[in-house]
C-alpha cells in the first residue's frame, strides 16, 4: 500500500462543514475563525518506547494519540477545532492502522475534534499531533493567573496511570483484575475538554497533569510568580490504587501520586469565594474536583519551615497531616533526565 | 540538561506581539485571527535517514524543517503567522541544538513566522512541524481550481535538489564546486511564500513540488478532474544543472526533472490571459515562472495518443519536441513504495 493509498483508506475520516473548509488532502486545511475567539494551539510527540510500549493496543494508541492534546486545549478553556496527525511508520501494518486510526476517530468524534490534515512517513514509530482550538478573546485559562489565597484543585485521581505501569512493568504486584482495572487511566486517558470549558471565569490558572502533580505545581507556580502549600492527606486517590499500594507506606503513596505523571487530569487555582462553584461542577460531571493546598505569595511564612528555610525552598511545600514539611523524591518527569 | 532548560535556552527565540498573545511555555499558543481572514494549517514531519542525512549541517536542517512546511503555505497563497515544534532526539548535544535552533530561527525570523509551542522528547531524531497562516475568506488557492485550456506554470527550477542528493550519494559524477553549488537546494530550498500570495486572484489552482512534477501535476489534475499535457522542452533547467548531467539523455535528464522531488517550488494553473501578469511577477521576483504545458478536459484527445489510449492514460502525458507522448520511468515519491 503507497503512502497516498494509506491517507485515503484510514486518515480521511472526517468530514468537512462546522467551519472546516478544506480537510486532508490538499497542501493546508483551512477553517473560519469563529468572530471573537482567539485560537490555541497545542503540539505533542509520542514516541515508541518513551510514551508507548510497542505492544500496546493500537485502538487504545490512537485515542491516547490525541487524548493528551486534548488534554492541553482543555487546561486552556478551549473547544477544539480540529487536529493534524503527522505519523512515522516503520512498516505498512494493515491491522495495526485500523485499530490505530479506530482509536483516533473515536476520540476525534467525542470531542467534535476533526482530523484536518497532516503527513506520514516511514521511520521508527512516532506520532506528532497538533490540535488546535478556539477560546473567546481574553479568556484563556494560563498557568500565570494564580493569586496568593487561592485555593489550589485537581480533578479526578492522581497517580493511577504511574500504578498501572508499574504494574504492567512488574514492579508493582497487583492481581490481573486490578491491573485491567487501572490500565485504561494510563492506555486511554479521558482529557478534561467539557470541565476545561466551564473552569473558565472561575479558576484564576490552569494547567493539565502530564508531568505529575509536584512537578507542574512548579511550573504554575513559576509562571504566576507564587509559592504553593499542598495538604497531602487531602489529595484523593481512588479505591483501586488503595488496593494496589496497600503494602506502601504514606510517603511512598505520595511519591506515587505526586510524581507519577501521565494523569492529564486538571490542576488548577480558583478565589476562595468560589468553592460553591466548583462544588457544583464537581456534581456536574459526577467527577471529583478535589481542594489540595493554598496559593501563598512568595515571600509568606511556611508551616513548620524557618522563614529562612521557607525562601530558600522549592516553590511547592508538602505538609502531612502534623503541618510538617515532607520531601518527596522524584520532582517531575522529565524526558531528558 | 533537561527538558525545560533545552527549551528556554534554544527554542525561545520568538516573541509575543504582532497577534500572537502567548507563546512557548503554556499549555497552549494564544493568537488572536485577522478579522476577515481564514486559517490554514499545514504538518510535515522529517525523520533522519529518510529525509536527510545523520551528518547534514544542523543550521540547514533548522532552515529546511520550516521551510518545506512553509512552502504548503506558500501554495495556498497564505500569509505565515506561527509554528510548533516536536523534536524527538536521540541526545542533547549542545553543538547540533544551537546549529538546528539557529537555523530555524533564521528561517522563523525572515519569513515572519513566530515559534509559538511545540514539545521535545527523547527518541530516534525526528523534527514535526505544524505551520499555520492566513488567507483572506475564500482566496486560498486549492489544487482542485485547474481549468480546461489554463497554462501551467512552475517556478525556479526543477530537479537540483535531486542532482545534489544523488551528487553526495555518489551516483552522479559532478566536481565538488558543482555539488557546492547545487546543496542549498536539497538542504537550504527557500519556500516561495511571497510568490504564493501574489498568485492569489491569479492562478487557478496551485500545489507545492515535493514528490516531483509528475506525480504532484497528477494529484492537482486528480483533485480538479482535469487531465494536463506537459511540453517536457518547455521544462527549465538550471545551467549547474546543464553541467552535471551532460553525459545524460534527454530521457533520463527529463526522469530526474520530473520525478526527482524535494524542489519546494510552485506549480500552478492560471488563464491564458494572465501571461502578461505572470510575466510580470516573474520580474518582480527575479524568479522564472515557466510555461510547461496546458490543462484539459479529461475527455480531450491527446496529442499523439489515439483516443482510446488517451483515455486509459494517465492524468499527465509528457510530450516531445515532436509531440509524442513520452514514459517517464518513475511517477512520484512515496514514502511506503
Amino acid at each position: 500500500m503507497g503512502e497516498f493509498e494509506l491517507i485515503d483508506r484510514y486518515f480521511k475520516f472526517s468530514k468537512t462543514g462546522n467551519g472546516l473548509i478544506v480537510g486532508v488532502g490538499d497542501d493546508c486545511a483551512i477553517m473560519d475563525p469563529t468572530p471573537g475567539m482567539q485560537w490555541v494551539v497545542s503540539s505533542d510527540m509520542l514516541v515508541e518506547g518513551r510514551h508507548f510500549f510497542a505492544d500496546v493496543d493500537p485502538f487504545s494508541l490512537g485515542q491516547k494519540s490525541l487524548a493528551v492534546n486534548l488534554s492541553d486545549l482543555a487546561a486552556c478553556g478551549a473547544k477544539p477545532r480540529g487536529f493534524t496527525l503527522s505519523l512515522a511508520l516503520p512498516t505498512v501494518e494493515e491491522s495495526w492502522l485500523e485499530g490505530f486510526s479506530k482509536g483516533l476517530g473515536e476520540m476525534s468524534l467525542r470531542f467534535d475534534c476533526p482530523l484536518v490534515g497532516g503527513d506520514t512517513t516511514k521511520g521508527p514509530l512516532c506520532i506528532g499531533i497538533t490540535v488546535m482550538g478556539e477560546v473567546p478573546s481574553g479568556q484563556a485559562l494560563l498557568r500565570s493567573g494564580a493569586k496568593a489565597g487561592d485555593d489550589l484543585y485537581v480533578s479526578g485521581t492522581l497517580g493511577e496511570a504511574r500504578a498501572a505501569l508499574l504494574g504492567i512493568q512488574g514492579e508493582l504486584n497487583m492481581s490481573s483484575e486490578l491491573l485491567e482495572q487501572l490500565r485504561p487511566r494510563l492506555e486511554s486517558p479521558t482529557p478534561r475538554v467539557l470541565l476545561g470549558q466551564k473552569l473558565k471565569g472561575l479558576a484564576s490558572a490552569a494547567m493539565d497533569l502530564s508531568d505529575g502533580l509536584s512537578g507542574d505545581l512548579a511550573k504554575m507556580m513559576k509562571a504566576s510568580g507564587k509559592r504553593a502549600q499542598v495538604q497531602t492527606d487531602w489529595i484523593r486517590d481512588s479505591r483501586a490504587m488503595g488496593a494496589a499500594l496497600q503494602s506502601f507506606s504514606f510517603e511512598e503513596r505520595l511519591n506515587l501520586v505526586a510524581t507519577g505523571g501521565d494523569d492529564y487530569e486538571l490542576l488548577f487555582s480558583a478565589p476562595k469565594s468560589l468553592r460553591h462553584a466548583i462544588d457544583a461542577l464537581s456534581s456536574e460531571f459526577q467527577l471529583p474536583l478535589t481542594r489540595v493546598g493554598e496559593v501563598m505569595a512568595l515571600d509568606t511564612q511556611i508551616d513548620g519551615l524557618s522563614s529562612e528555610k521557607a525562601i530558600n525552598s522549592s516553590l511547592v511545600v508538602f505538609l502531612d497531616a502534623k503541618q510538617q514539611a515532607m520531601e518527596l523524591k522524584a520532582q517531575s518527569f522529565d524526558h531528558f533526565s
